[in-house]
């Protein structure tokens, strides 16, 4: 099917098209986006420009690093780490808010209440001076916001919650609600920094005229090395061990630093990047989707927010002047989202077994 | 071949004569256990005692269960609750011991030291004043012993652990070879009372005679009614749910009352009880080992020693004045050992799933 279009034009033109279908589709994104920050009710389109703009830098990017023999080299190098901040800064709000809805909703659960229903009273509540960004999942929760003394023995009990839970979510409330108020600010100034303005202007430059090279390298090789470069990643993963059920292997350093756990979870993060790339060299080589690697992907997905937000529970519980109760709280939260990403491993192990069944 | 040994006999001499065997071997083990506990030396030896001596009290009290129409009712009813406050007393100060076993392999699991060699210190640590039962494995993992002021504050960290990890560990000891201590003296009190020595009477007079009843039953109904009392128990356990990895039912209280775990474990437990009576009627037909059922049955033994150690990290965590480290670490533990038991549901339902295949 590739091959069929391949055959019909030269790399270089393959190459062209779909970057500048992405340099399009970044911009126009852009444009939303500022369409909908100086719009008082546009703060879910906001929300929704800012993912696409994500996702048409991330998709650019990769195709730059994987691409490269085909593209103007220097211009190619120079824009993929600019393309990466961009991406970057514009993820950390959404992941700050994306961390507090899976820990609020862990620990929910954890309090034997996953289908409580929300205080009548919480719609009520008046919102924070923070953005959008995630409020609208702490408001589905049900969540009283946390106090502004920021004393942690002042939460009240939302319902369905033990004091430890309810003062643990009050805690990891405040924090991580400031922590989305800072990525917001960052991310607004990043849109309003020279250094943005130059990534715009270089994105644009590539929805007109792709700088090629003079190399007549096909597409195909260079897509296979994007592939086994992830092979190669996922050959040097624990999958073994992670096939094999509550293997208690993410926890082992639940009570040890958080620079072992980020030692142990380093491959699988590294093999998520590298899927990545390959699924967008596949999206070059209109490969079609693979529900395989969307699988494995996601899995891998799941692992990274897990251990950020077991990392961010850790991190909430050497808060000073905190109750027992709350880091009681906190520590089985913390235990549960390792857990987590224990299980995103056996779910990805899963997936990759299907895949192995699949490529010959 | 159970059937062709039956056909020799009638129900009742068989019945009698595994009988006999066990209130022998309970007579055995309870000289043993008072010639070992006269014996400074004789630590080792009394354990083991107690436990042969526990071991042919549940199963002389379980055939009196399954088989009671076929022995003196009255005799039968009255003697099994008795035996069953026997066993369940030697079992306490043993249960204790495991507990804190397996608390501190998990706190050292946890704390990313699993192979950590015990502290050369250790060995000369002053040996506290408590039975034997479990000290060895407490030393195994190079454990201080708690101070005897009983500080959560004062424990110092013992190599490869956390601050928080040593100090859950030292007041797990504290509390839970206090229990010990108070099982052990328990123990003792109970073989000096008069409502043992009742008990060992009736057993002697089981080694002798075993007072059967005029009834002409034969056994298989009776087994088959125990296999048929763990088949119904076992159908109204969700093992569609156990049988799903990383399902994380079992943490689903993790932040509620204990009472909600208790009720939530409460049918594993009872398919547990009923599991050893079934296993105790096939040794009377003498069906031979069946490694199907043994395997069932280690993973709900499994799932009650994690049960009752969460429920004990729980439990430590609710003390006064403990540090927020102490209190986190205890989180993570509870947590930890939550997970065991999900594990061991899992691990029982695939036993099973053997089991159903064997028998049609």
């Amino acid at each position: 099917m590739a091959q069929q279009h391949l055959d019909e034009s030269t790399a270089g033109e393959v190459l062209a098209a779909h970057l500048r279908a992405q340099a399009t589709e970044f911009l126009r994104s852009l444009r939303l986006h500022r369409e909908s920050t100086t719009d008082a009710q546009g703060a879910e389109e906001s929300l929704e420009a800012a993912r696409a703009l994500r996702r048409a830098a991330r998709r650019i990017g990769g195709t730059l690093h994987t691409f490269r023999p085909l593209l103007d080299q220097e211009w190619a190098t120079d824009l993929r780490p600019e393309l990466a901040w961009l991406s970057g800064t514009l993820a950390r709000e959404h992941a700050y808010a994306t961390r507090l809805e899976r820990l609020l909703d862990a620990l929910h659960r954890l309090s034997g209440a996953p289908g409580v229903p929300p205080p009548a009273a919480a719609e009520s509540v008046a919102a924070p001076a923070v953005p959008a960004v995630g409020r609208r999942s702490a408001r589905r929760n049900g969540w009283a916001q946390p106090s502004p003394q920021g004393a942690d023995e002042q939460g009240g009990a939302p319902r369905g919650l033990t004091v430890g839970a309810a003062k643990a979510a009050a805690l990891l409330e405040r924090q991580l609600t400031l922590a989305r108020t800072r990525a917001h600010s960052t991310a607004l100034q990043a849109f309003g920094s020279s250094r943005f303005h130059a990534v715009a202007d270089n994105v644009a430059v590539l929805a007109s005229e792709v700088p090629l090279s003079a190399s007549r390298e096909a597409l195909e090789p260079l897509a296979a090395k994007a592939e086994s470069n992830l092979a190669e990643a996922v050959a040097a993963l624990p999958l073994g061990q992670a096939g094999h059920p509550y293997n208690a292997e993410a926890l082992v350093h639940g009570l040890a630093t958080e620079a072992a756990n980020e030692a142990q979870d380093a491959p699988w993060l590294k093999a998520r990047a590298l899927l990545r790339l390959h699924r967008y060299a596949q999206e070059v080589l209109r490969a079609g989707d693979d529900l395989r690697l969307t699988d494995a992907g996601h899995a891998l997905d799941r692992h990274r927010e897990a251990a950020d937000a077991a990392s961010a529970a850790a991190s909430a519980a050497r808060t000073p002047r905190i109750a027992p109760a709350t880091a009681y709280a906190l520590g089985v939260l913390h235990a549960d989202q390792r857990h987590e990403v224990e299980a995103a491993r056996f779910d990805f192990h899963q997936a990759w077994l299907r895949e192995a069944v699949r490529t010959p």
